[in-house]
């Protein structure tokens, strides 16, 4: 299981099995791949959604199908989706009911999002052959400029764009009916809005963004800190979370940052631009909570570390199985 | 079961869930989805991958991915795929070496199309969630011209690239561990090279595409039909079929009009271009048993007439569980 959990065995068995011999667009191993076309680049993205519970407080598996992949697209700057594909396979005996309305709410979802759902397909497996209802979404959009995930710098200022571990802490929460109170609700949301206000204000100054999904803010951070050849520290007073949030993540001993969300991005910028791009951020309604929590130094021995205010200690990259089917 | 055997309960399921308030590019429920660029048009077809068993004789879920895809948006027009993405839900235990296996028979098919994966995206799932190893694969191309599959007219002729029957035959006999000889093969292949060849003799002249692959010959004509408005009656005594699979389909008593091919297409031709279209196919390896098999009449009752040569038959649309999880 931990090599579907978004951490180091993952990224292992991607390199082994699916980049083997690969060359290309799908060798940067970003989230998307980038086809130049005429003078912009199309972005195609995809994701598997196997979300259990199906609902959740704050969301069902239409939305974060849609969410996610509108999400990939926007992370690296193509935050008008052309359209997207999904295909479903159900289990047999599955609730044609159930089915309309996660599908209803997938495309609630595309309307926030300026976008459609292009294409489909239905496979249907037997009982027992596949657990209820699994969904692929692949997004395609143009952009003018690539963001990549690669694309930090020492000295960059990292802003998340919102409170941290709201999906993870309410699916965890849904799943085994721990009662925390009314307000684990998932954060799940189409960023694009969000996105495209920020690189209006940020331009060029925005050098690397991601969202933090499956393994949380710390995944994230160590994949675009590797890959781009920084250290990052992390202000541990800085990162924003709600109260139900952290007392769940408390007494349960989980590390918020390895929490996944599904509503926000980490993004890279360059000090200048920081407060253009957190004005733009909180001025929209995915963005009010965004905060600034840590900044890119040089490469050093490190990838990720949390200055706790007491002192510093290292965040290893997550590995084997926090939470599986999370989203 | 029978709304995922790609019949008439499978159409009326999409009509009802997915396609509700659908508009745009999605609302022709074309395979795949047309999306304007400048004076070309992006192509976007999604499939899901259930095969059982995963590995059967002539190719596996693999090789029958890209081809898929590869052949959707053929089918449409864009014979130069831009790339794929493949979605990987694979159930805990699944052996690394298997998945390596099937990957790179995919790499290969994918190398025989002229194409590549460009975006990866790997779940797993607990033991009994998943069965074995399901696939998505997203394929994005770009087509000067939008060949449909409504784009029959009355008088125009069908064509079928090779002999029919072989991949659903050969699934069969795999899973059942029916022994009907060596001479059951799939016929699973990328056929954007042979529809290059075509649309370059026919051009303008082919109306119509379309790959019969669930359901079989029967429901990609009576979509075809339907969609266009016409009728078409087909010469049973043309149909070309390895005699193993008109053996085993006699056995069985299944019509092979209704079994599902992975490396056909059905061609809607002008009457004038059909020797020019007839001539590229055949000179092409997965051309060579092309055959016309029919014609289009004006719309009356029956959209799919079966000319037997002792009299006619209606062929109805097939419906319920012919064979699941074939492709």
């Amino acid at each position: 299981m931990k090599h579907g959990a978004g951490g180091r065995s993952m990224r292992r068995l991607i390199e082994r099995v699916f980049l083997h011999g690969a060359t290309g667009p799908a060798a940067a191993m970003d989230d998307g791949a980038v086809i130049p076309i005429g003078d912009h680049f199309l972005i195609v993205t995809t994701d598997s959604h196997v979300i259990h519970p199906l609902v959740f407080p704050g969301g069902d598996i239409g939305r974060l199908s849609v969410a996610g992949t509108v999400n990939d697209l926007a992370m690296m700057g193509a935050t008008e989706p052309l359209g997207l594909t999904c295909g479903a396979i159900v289990e047999e005996g599955f609730p044609v009911v159930e089915l309309e309305r996660l599908h209803a709410s997938a495309r609630a979802a595309c309307e926030e999002a300026g976008t459609s759902i292009v294409a489909g397909d239905t496979k249907v497996m037997r009982r027992g052959e596949v657990d209820g209802l699994v969904l692929n979404t692949t997004g395609v959009g143009l952009a003018a400029r690539v963001v990549r995930d690669s694309g930090l710098r020492a000295g960059d200022v990292i802003i998340v764009t919102g409170t941290i571990g709201d999906h993870g802490m309410a699916v965890m929460a849904a799943r085994h009916a721990f009662d925390f109170g009314a307000d684990l609700r998932s954060d799940v949301a189409p960023l694009n809005g969000l996105i495209r206000a920020a690189l209006a204000a940020g331009g060029d100054a925005i050098h690397a963004m991601k969202d933090p999904t499956r393994g949380g803010v710390a995944s994230a951070l160590h994949e675009m800190a590797d890959k781009s050849r920084v250290g990052v520290v992390l202000d541990e007073s800085a990162l924003p979370m709600r109260p139900a949030v952290r007392a769940a993540a408390d007494l349960l001993g989980i590390d918020p940052l390895f929490i996944a969300n599904e509503g926000k991005a980490l993004i890279g910028v360059h000090p200048d631009a920081v407060l253009a791009v957190m004005a733009a951020l909180r001025a929209h309604r995915y963005g009010r909570d965004a905060a600034v929590i840590g900044r890119c130094v040089e490469q050093s021995q490190h990838a990720l570390v949390l200055d706790t205010g007491f002192g510093r200690r290292i965040v290893s990259e997550p590995d084997g199985e926090l939470l599986p089917r999370i989203c």
